[in-house]
């Protein structure tokens, strides 16, 4: 099992990561769910993910309240991520993004799809959710659980759903396959922009490739190759410098988790690495 | 009431922060208002915006005049500045910009409006001036008061107001919440200019919607996330040290100011933030 | 009369302003002509313009022929810079760029045209120069005199002409003045090609703002502040040291010189900008 | 013949200058044939070519199998270089990328072509190879050399090819050779689509220019004028120490490769260019 340390720098990284890839500004977090106790999760304290440090990070109930008595600010959206990690077990991981390139996608009718190999994981559907289907006008922020909720409902068993005119939720089996899907979705909103403008039927992935990409496994050295590299341009590279390869998967609680590989002992994996 | 001190270290940042985020380059400016005498605003000699230091700035009279003997050439269009305040009590900051995103829609019949939760605050209007209405075959600049009113007298009681293949101003009721929204002004436009590219119709924020971000407050924790963000990406995170959380918020002059919460102490501030 | 070491240094920083901005990368130059002997100017060897220093820079006739036997290589397109000096008197500066934002008016019928306050001085006209047209299939590249010339003839009494499929040459009263077009016309570009995306109609300057642009000087105040700036990003601030005001401006040679105010003695000028 | 350390040096600094310039991120990769055996090339393992160093490449049999028993993880999709290198004995250089700007072409029906200069030796046809064709629904990843040969057969005797959904793989006369070409490509893609959204044809290279450039050396001055600037971008200028001249130029084994230039001296080549 994940030990908590690697969790938490996980989740300081991941912070620092999205937020050099611009997935993140000052705005937008990252959580990570206890694996020893999937009704908690982890998440910074109000701060821009750039500015994350392991002092920052709290551990939470899934309704929101954190578990020690805490006297900085919390995240108003917070609720995005529990309402989540409640309506979905094998959930680990959860980004909450406003990046430029997703955004026209949550205010047109053209839907956004998986047209690059790397968004395979998307999935086969993208939803919108508009907060103002059962809540009216708002500021359009997920602020109580009633709101996190009904975002969870329109995510369904999906990966992603976009929040119109506001940015996007993202859901992975771990930190590292959700910051990973997160990083990826801009690219592809971008790619399928371009392609759109083009002119003439554009080809996206079909059913079963996106199948073949969501059997992939969410560690592997294919995935630690990225998160090396990100990790070094996020000026990082020293919170890798024991390699870890133990990533936070959940048990197969849920049809989409794939089987859990033995993680390497870290000694032979950093010999072979290096 | 706030310090000097506070508002001129705020009005440097406000000048980094924009650069820095791409905002304001070689041209462009920010100024705030002096809080204990309405009929004058600070701002710098004429430096570009990156390189503005406390020893820049200067103090004007609404007319453009500087208060002390200076022999350092001024911005040009300062006017924009005092016609703006002379018209608008209740407005504290005001920010001139090139941005690139934003002028398409100055040139174009496709009017700016807010697509993005973030944009609420632009309003329900974001006017077009364009000089030649009025003054014909110019260089595009506003060089003196009679121009500059003209320009606010477009703006009337709006935030922001395009100005015809120059860029924008905008108006705001501390120098925190001007550049708040000359930051999210290019996002929001970029955003827009990519949903119409997509076609079909583009939701934008609807009049509650952006009445329910009008309402919100220009300061506490959330506005804190984002000035810290940027003072620190700024290479401007010393200037914090004291975690200033005053901000020069107008006294309730015009309909849209809202009621002004005491300024927590700042060891407090500090101590909560930590 | 400008010091020959002022020019010398403005030509450095012109190549790193220049690549700095983005104008220029591995390829495109920039050049002056000797304001002592309009028969000469000083262009870098071969060497990409981040990359030049005082050393790199040699002196070459009008036809390209270095005046010091020189063994390291010249750029090819030297020609660009020579045959433009021969034909337009009052030209002091030229700069030939790829860049990739004005690319495409180059090869689409649709004109690039000033619609930005800061690209009027682009004038009333930019032409579209093909090489094909005279010299059917070739590298694209401008490699001797004759093709030079007839690049020049295209150009004619305009300041800026495109190069079909390749990039575009500007020239400038100054090389600072040079600078300054070469950095705002991608800009204008950028913005007009959005506008156009947009849809309507595009209002661009009117002639008599074209006018209004290209009667200011090409130095003074306004034009310090950017070039102070663009050096300090470049990271050449201390090539700024001892604030030189004075430019290399042509003799009123032809009709859209300007009349040249006496440089004001740096001494002063140092003072007044501290 | 060239030095098998100069290939080397020259392989890391292609890792680097191509993750510098953004044509590949935590993947892409490049390889470059060995001169002696040319059923040989060198290649990375499994690292983001930003991070890759001398110690981190490895020789491979063209089947993708390493010559020295290795236990750190290679890269997948190693069958793409080997594949081209089996079937094109003049290729020296493979480059493997996923560059946004060229995704496009990948999912349209619009062919991407040369429209600028510097993209001309992309050639006369930029197929598009989509996996699907002949496997099916795959994770659109190329993991076997059967995979590799449907590549290479795609590509045939061009330059260039682009994998549906996935990125492009380029081919050239030497590793710097392909280099070039990499970071043309996306250039040259980023400009037809802005030509393409202006309305109207668009005017690319004609057959004749394009010969034109593809008859151009892939050394010389020139040359290194570009990859002397990308290495000290990437921060490698160090790497370029004693300035190396010589290049891997395949022998004329195919028609496209040019008559071979004597290297000059290092010594004469190091003076020459100070």
């Amino acid at each position: 099992m994940s030990d908590l340390d690697d969790i938490l720098r996980d989740l300081v990284l991941a912070n620092r990561i999205l937020a050099h890839e611009g997935v993140v500004d000052a705005y937008g977090h990252v959580s990570v769910r206890n694996p020893t106790d999937p009704r908690r999760y982890f998440i910074s304290v109000s701060r821009s993910p750039e500015l994350v440090t392991r002092g920052d990070i709290v551990e939470c109930a899934l309704d929101g309240r954190p578990l020690r008595s805490e006297q900085r600010p919390l995240y108003l959206e917070r609720f995005i991520h529990g309402a989540i990690y409640e309506a979905r077990p094998e959930v680990m991981g959860v980004v909450h993004s406003h990046a430029l390139e997703v955004l026209p996608f949550s205010i047109s009718p053209t839907p956004l799809r998986p047209v690059l190999h790397s968004a395979g994981p998307l999935g086969h559907r993208i939803p919108v959710w508009d907060i103002a289907d059962r809540f009216g006008d708002t500021t359009l922020l997920v602020t109580d659980m009633t709101q996190g909720r009904d975002l969870a409902e329109r995510l369904a068993n999906d990966r992603a759903v976009l929040m119109r005119g506001h940015g996007f939720a993202a859901a992975g089996r771990s930190v590292r396959e959700v910051v990973r899907l997160a990083v990826n979705m801009p690219r592809n909103a971008r790619v399928l922009l371009d392609a759109i403008r083009l002119g003439g039927p554009v080809k996206g992935l079909s059913a079963g490739e996106i199948d073949r990409r969501l059997e992939m496994r969410p560690d592997g050295n294919e995935f630690y190759r990225a998160w090396e590299y990100w990790a070094t341009r996020a000026g990082c590279a020293d919170m890798l410098a024991d390699r870890p390869r133990s990533v936070a998967v959940a048990k197969p609680a849920a049809p989409p988790a794939p089987a859990r590989k033995k993680a390497a002992p870290k000694k032979a994996a950093k010999k072979g690495r290096r």
